[in-house]
């Protein structure tokens, strides 16, 4: 398989799982959705389709996206994630998504030391965390995937307590 | 149709028309596979491994893709590509893939003032070219697509004489 071949399985992995939150109505009624990494915008301007009445807030290095998928100035946080979506701890997100794994299983290795926890800081309790990289925490439990996506292509989680 | 959508969709054609090329046997037997455009390399990585045993010459600005899919430096050509590719002219590829595309219609009719005229001089007579943007040019002759492929998301064509 062809890393092309991967990157259209991951993708559309992404896309359906996404699709099946919205279509079983995990997330919680109230609180926004975080996506970490903006990246080209693609996945925003998804989001932004499948919620188009909730509060989207991106969070990303510097704007590198198709200016179709820029959000509003308020909703756009820069500087590195780590740092910067810490501040919205407590905020009680319904949903956080990171697609920011890079390949390299050294970066990603770092990326996981606080990922899970960054991501259980930000949401609210119920709130759902999908993500490309797995999220080893005790309070996020695994959700079962919609048939289609292998279970080590893309994670999904709600926040239990 | 969400951007996410739509790129899914395009990458998707893309590879399902390099694959229909191999397995429709349509390169001639002898030239080399220029990539217009590495980007994050994972075209690259695809065509070496439906063509192991060709020369794939890429060209780009810069070199951005991932470490697993960069390649030998004597088949890396850095700089403004309707530059460096045109050195390449009259050497007879067996094929042209170009996926330069930009998602600004102003960007892209730019591209488009050079590239078919560009792909014709680099290809063999009976050579082939597949791309993301259409390529208008009286030495160009559009292929049938492989099913699945909507006409419009990647175009095929063989250049005659």
């Amino acid at each position: 398989m062809s890393r092309l071949d991967s990157f259209i399985n991951r993708l559309t992995a992404q896309r359906d799982l996404l699709n099946h939150i919205l279509r079983e109505n995990l997330l919680p009624s109230e609180g926004a959705i975080l996506e970490l990494g903006l990246g080209n915008g693609r996945t925003f301007n998804h989001l932004r389709e499948l919620w188009p009445d909730r509060r989207i807030i991106v969070f990303d290095r510097a704007i590198a996206a198709h200016k179709s998928s820029i959000p509003d100035e308020k909703n756009i946080v820069l500087g590195e994630i780590e740092t910067t979506a810490a501040g919205f701890a407590g905020q009680d997100a319904a949903m956080v998504h990171a697609d920011i794994g890079t390949g390299y299983d050294d970066v990603d290795a770092r990326t996981l030391r606080w990922l899970p926890n960054l991501t259980v800081s930000l949401l609210a309790p119920g709130g759902i965390a999908a993500s490309g990289l797995p999220l080893d925490h005790p309070q996020l439990a695994a959700l079962p995937l919609p048939p289609g996506i292998a279970p080590d292509r893309y994670f999904l989680y709600r926040r239990n307590g």
